[in-house]
């Protein structure tokens, strides 16, 4: 081993080389490092990344476009205007936002119905459809609201919502085919994996945390993919880089090994051998990456069984440029939802196209940006297959003129090392009851990444709050008198959800509910009943016999 | 890297050091490289594992007994008389079996009912809770009869099974409190993960694996709990070993790299270094276990996902030892069947017995077996403190003798390197989507272990199997003019579930039945219908409005 000693900047002396080691430089770990030297410009902080690369699971990239090169993201890019807290590091760094284009016809494929355009904002469903899914959506908005942000077992049906995938939640709670199709396409963009993989409470706490389902299925107004950043999400971390130092992030150092058999101070040894010594380390990484380390003593119980049973999500997403934005000239706001349709090449079970949207970017360079439908079959297909597939759905939807591209990229996130999968760790029926080996710092290990937030986990926004709730945890025990982080506290506190707002425009709709509402909440008081969901009493409530 | 060649025992020149090398000396592994050699005497085989002792979930250890010392089992150790593969191979080596004691009264505790005893094979439940459990039990053997042992995904719902968890399964289908502790009871020990964590898919591929749920849930007769080894289960692995030949296989060498990335050989690299090439390479390990080893280039998705989705059960056992086997005397059976009951000391939500039975040896040396209520729970407690909480319950069911033992041993598997956990990967939902990834050979290296087999998932037997079955595929590609190995063909298809009769037993006993099931019987053939257990009804027909 070798030991990789920092220049002593501080003139402390210390037996450890460095009181803070971040493992990660993506968005969580590089706001944990900015925070950290911001709050105390003398601590010593070194950050060690894997890969050769800032920025974790944001990547921007150089493409053609219609006025010559320009940037656009094939990772994490939208934000909605509830998301303070990377609102927050934005403004720290000079960052600005501009609005997802949204106007015009949107396209939609689901069922057997073929392709259909619809202008409002209500999807070209049949009106069966429409009400179910309008059914689903406030259920899951109930339930949602009913998932404490911060510790989602005190739930009151937190076991069976904890044993029950949402497969079987859709399939007992909606009528129609054609419903439970856009459900299952939307659960698929949202985590990357289809809804009989999570349980209904990682659902619901992930909805709660991003403040209702409209955030997450919604691309204009508040919605979480409403905005997106001028330049390039990758910038957060270049130029999170720039603020803390280049010298203190070390790009290509997988970490083995975190052993904490001393006293006061960790080691940290990197895949190659190199040793550090630090008195606190930040893992801010997703949940699956953070166990291909080894730890000693072993990891508690609780995050071993957490981690088993979070598997990540699996997305390709692909832009293409084009020398116009003929979708709009043609009335479509290039916003495509679909179930793949039929295979259009042998092997995968439905065609490329899950969503699309327009990704012209700020400079007026026209894209399209999308994701694949069942990437877990389409990963394994040849990708100048998969690029003819994608286009030729694309011409389905837009026209011929789809066909002619000026540059195409996609990226097939599972396949990237130190990585394995995109957008987010989801959680399997059973996991939640380990829940709160989440958050919980083992000894002298914390822990960040967007799996860690309480707001708006899985996007940028959950990263920078986990890094800003890291490097508090962390900076309190480098110095126990230090008070709560008051602008993470007064972001935490922001939280507005909008929600209130649409329940009671809706009460208002149905005026005569507004009555029954109030019998009810009489009743209520009385005789101390609460709200269940009929697949809960279905499920939890034995004769007792 | 250092070259680990071994000695020409066989004079011919190959590129490769070796044949085959298999990674795990388990069963599986020592099967597949004892079929290996006794199929092919010429056959270069190595067996490379990564623990300083052969056995992998089997471990034999001496214990103290009431005639001096004697040899107690701490991982797999039962039979049933339908585990061929397993017959044959204690055939091979010259073991013996003895029957599992069962005679004498049992005890129950589920639900808030107390200790109560029976005598028969009736639990002592309440009729309606014992009319339910025959219901779920009937079901499920219905269930799995429906699943194909070689492809679930084949059999009519899977999709639906997939989706849907076992606990989900268990609320809707049963009507009683009682049934439903003892039927999450039954699960937690045979899969050692409560119903929450696997879907339905996985388990009714399980029980049909083990030729009816029956074969699962009982002690005596046919059931899988039937029989024990005569002198401990882990000699299997040891008189494995003297055939195979001491020097085949190297202890204390855990694997980190399979490189295929050469036309005809596959390079195997230990953590030490040491690198051996071979032509075909068989991985002996569980699901988990597998995916700890690198792979250039990278496994299949299939693989990868199905190993992202298959946590590892939890079990910590533990034997007594005792002068006398005091239970006996006083008419018990040693079967304990609990749900932990009151917590007995503070943190687990349970006390600690789950199943306990007599395990007295073949030699007269009296004890009890059992397994932890919530391993899970119980694993971050002091030793000490868990064994007077055994002792302490034992003697709540059994009396005070139960407080004075000769010896106490246990053993948490989930804190064993290279191991993790015990019995057996789980599926959670969704994973079984991936099941050909479970098999499938990835180029030059096959699949053992088992997990992977067709007849008994998840006990001694099905390693066995895994083991003929690889070695089969490897000889075949060896000599690829050579037949189907006769004698696992053999074994393969003397499976009997006994199943067929019980099912007459029964309708016979009902009488009248038969009449409506000839004219259920001449409706199906004439309509085509097809029997849908009513929660599949209820989950997969919408009224597509």
């Amino acid at each position: 081993m070798e030991h990789g000693s920092p220049p002593d900047l501080t003139g402390r002396h210390s037996p450890a080389d460095w009181d803070v080691i971040v493992i990660g430089a993506g968005v969580a770990g590089l706001t944990t490092a900015y925070r950290l030297r911001q709050e105390k410009p003398d601590c010593r902080v070194l950050v060690l990344e894997a890969k050769d690369r800032v920025g974790g699971r944001t990547l921007s990239t150089e493409m053609q476009g219609a006025h010559g090169k320009d940037v656009w993201d094939l990772g994490g890019q939208w934000l909605g205007s509830t998301q303070h807290h990377l609102h927050w590091l934005m403004e720290e760094l000079g960052l600005e936002k501009y609005p997802q284009y949204s106007t015009g016809k949107k396209l939609m494929l689901l069922g057997n119905r073929g392709i259909r355009s619809y202008n409002s904002s209500i999807p070209s469903m049949s009106l069966a459809a429409l009400v179910d899914v309008h059914r689903f959506l406030t259920l899951t908005d109930r339930l949602a609201a009913s998932v404490p942000l911060d510790d989602p077992m005190k739930s009151p049906y937190a076991k069976v919502y904890d044993g029950t995938t949402m497969d079987s939640l859709v399939r007992q709670t909606t009528w129609t085919q054609e419903a439970r199709d856009a459900i299952e396409v939307s659960a698929d963009i949202i985590n990357g994996a289809p809804p009989r993989m999570m349980s209904v409470l990682y659902f619901m706490h992930y909805v709660a945390s991003a403040g209702g389902i409209r955030n997450l299925v919604e691309a204009e107004g508040d919605a979480n993919n409403g905005f997106r950043i001028k330049g390039g999400a990758q910038q957060i971390s270049k130029l999170l880089v720039e603020r803390i130092g280049q010298e203190q992030v070390l790009l290509g150092q997988p970490v083995d090994h975190i052993d904490q058999q001393e006293a006061d101070s960790v080691t940290v040894v990197t895949a190659a051998g190199k040793a550090f010594t630090c008195r606190y380390v930040v893992v801010a990484a997703p949940i699956h990456c953070s166990t291909d380390i080894k730890y000693t003593p072993v990891k508690p119980l609780d995050r071993i069984n957490l981690a088993r049973l979070s598997p990540v999500g699996h997305l390709i997403k692909f832009i293409v440029t084009y020398p116009t934005a003929f979708w709009r000239e043609d009335g479509f706001s290039g916003e495509i939802v679909s179930n793949g349709g039929k295979p259009i090449i042998e092997g995968p079970s439905s065609g490329p196209l899950h969503l699309t949207y327009d990704c012209t970017t700020s400079n007026g360079n026209p894209g399209i940006v999308g994701f694949y439908a069942n990437g877990r079959e389409w990963s394994h297909i040849d990708p100048d297959i998969r690029k003819q597939a994608v286009l030729d759905s694309l011409a389905e939807f837009f026209g011929s003129k789809a066909r002619d591209p000026l540059d195409y990229c996609e990226k097939d996130w599972a396949l990237e090392s130190y990585n394995g999968g995109c957008p987010v760790n989801i959680m399997t029926p059973g996991a939640m009851t380990f829940h709160k080996g989440l958050r919980t710092p083992f000894d002298r290990v914390h822990w960040a990444g967007t799996e860690t937030a309480t707001h708006h986990v899985g996007f940028i926004s959950g990263a920078v709050q986990s890094g800003m709730r890291a490097a508090d945890e962390v900076l309190r025990r480098l110095e126990p008198e230090r008070p709560p982080d008051q602008v993470l506290t007064s972001l935490d506190d922001k939280r507005d959800t909008g929600q209130g707002n649409r329940m009671w425009g809706r009460l208002l709709l149905v005026g005569g509910a507004v009555g029954a509402v109030l019998v009810t909440a009489l009743f209520v008081k009385k005789f101390g009943l609460k709200w269940t969901p009929s697949f809960v009493r279905r499920m939890s409530k034995p004769w007792n016999i």
